[in-house]
């Protein structure tokens, strides 16, 4: 590795495996509050959402390159904290950032860029899903957003431990990188993406790249997500279906190896892989109620263009 | 190549070469000015700036990720002008746009990523320079200065081929990514950058890098940077020493072997290998005027933290 300081970062790929690449720009203002949020929450955030587009794919993360725009009020300290995070967060995960510009801009900017590494036979794209696949998550959504609402509104009346987890996944979410990992060993997940735009919007991704629609049957809330929305007098399933910012993985499971495969996550991770619904011939999204009945559902997640 | 519009673009890196990667980030105000500049030379130019970094380092570019920042009034048009400009040049070099982010923003910004690859032989870093190495440049200096010039003071009466030609040096400037793939061949150039930042910085930082100062012996002006800088009342060598982005390749070549180099670049290009001065032991960066005065030389050229 030649490093930081000449033209170009120099790594030596794997050579049997396929080199992946994603890029995301984070705007203050647009995507985060520089003024009220901590600058390693800022880092830690950015470099998640990066390292969960890799563990999408089934490859590991190996470096990252950072565009970082600074304003003329931003303070080095921050600058450094920021960085401390990202570094931290991509080393735990064994990448290291190997180079990037700084430059000066009218509000913080920051771009990341990442490397990662899969072989042939792991990489997972959206578009492998078939009907009849079981969709499944990672772990429940909606705790990013509740972090949100309490950043918002710190007044609300929370239990402790809820507000906690809450505030945790919104400033430090964890990307499912090593949980990616081991779903894509598996011949049986079809498909892998992240839930970061929320799910109503990514499953309606995933199902369209597989040319397929989806049911949602069971909307897995987090607990925290479901205590904050209760406070605030919010429909919880809004958290997890529009919510976004959660970095769990969607994967589109064969159904006759759900069963295994859900028995293996667990004993693995020590948490359940969910079945959240299921992919159909029939376009379209779906949301299954308690009740049976089925209304369609339309995708109300992140549109990173129109920005909200 | 999965391309956009999966969570990361894929690709499968040669097997018997090194990859490398180099980040720029550009922002309207700063680095450039979307107001008074086309959206086409705004994206030529972001994108010669990345291919530049990868034929400092002797490699081919492969593929490109650009992170946009759109200000709310920026035109639909600009943005695919730009995105065309940007795609276009790098497709000239064998490269292509994997994928990307596009975000709102409280200005235009660009961030582009582009990975390349050389062999592990060819590989030219900064710091390989030795003391005695003849500095060598694939072009003279300051067109791209005298450009910018031109570009806030259209009155200047300038002959009209040495305008057109700066006009061109400024808004679509060539980054030699052949010469460097030709230079990083010969086992006799012991190091290589570009002089993106204008000569007197970047001589200065490859002179650091490989443990030595450099004399420069004599100024290679631009013949428009000649012209411009004379109807501006502007000493042209500083044009040329502090101007930057013009992209040329700065080359450390061994002595003995500069003649037969310089000879096959010839042959080659149609155009001369530069020598401007040489690598010496004593740190520093020196100026040898025509006179054999020898004066101490700051370096003078772009800071990409102070921003001017």
């Amino acid at each position: 590795m030649a490093g930081i300081g000449d033209d170009a970062a120099v790594w030596q790929p794997s050579r049997s495996h396929l080199s992946v690449i994603t890029t995301d720009a984070l705007i203050d203002g647009v995507h985060f509050d520089a003024a009220g949020m901590d600058a390693r929450a800022v880092g830690h955030r950015a470099m998640a959402a990066n390292l969960s587009d890799v563990a999408a794919m089934g490859a590991r993360p190996v470096l990252a390159t950072v565009a970082l725009g600074v304003a003329a009020q931003t303070a080095t300290e921050w600058i450094l904290d920021c960085y401390r995070a990202m570094s931290a967060l991509a080393g735990e995960y064994g990448a290291a950032i190997a180079g990037g510009d700084i430059v000066r801009a009218p509000a913080l900017a920051l771009s990341l860029t990442i490397v990662g590494e899969v072989s042939r036979s792991r990489l997972k794209l959206r578009s492998g899903g078939r009907s009849g696949d079981i969709v499944a998550l990672t772990g429940p959504l909606g705790a990013s957003r509740a972090g949100l609402e309490l950043l918002r509104r710190p007044e609300l009346a929370v239990d402790a431990a809820d507000a906690r987890a809450a505030r945790a996944a919104f400033a430090t979410p964890r990307p499912r990188v090593r949980e990616g990992r081991w779903l894509a060993a598996s011949s049986h997940v079809h498909a892998l993406m992240d839930s970061s735009d929320g799910l109503s919007t990514d499953l309606a991704r995933l199902a369209v790249a597989s040319g397929c629609g989806a049911e949602i049957g069971r909307v897995a809330v987090h607990p925290a997500a479901l205590a904050v929305a209760r406070a605030a007098g919010h429909e919880p399933r809004t958290y997890a279906l529009d919510g976004g910012e959660d970095f769990e993985l969607i994967a589109a499971v064969a159904p006759r190896a759900f069963a295994h495969l859900a028995e293996g996550f667990e004993r693995r991770f020590g948490t359940p892989l969910l079945a959240v619904g299921k992919l159909e011939r029939e376009p379209g999204l779906r949301l299954r109620e308690d009740d049976g009945a089925v209304r369609g559902l339309t995708p109300a997640g992140y549109d990173h263009f129109a920005g909200g």
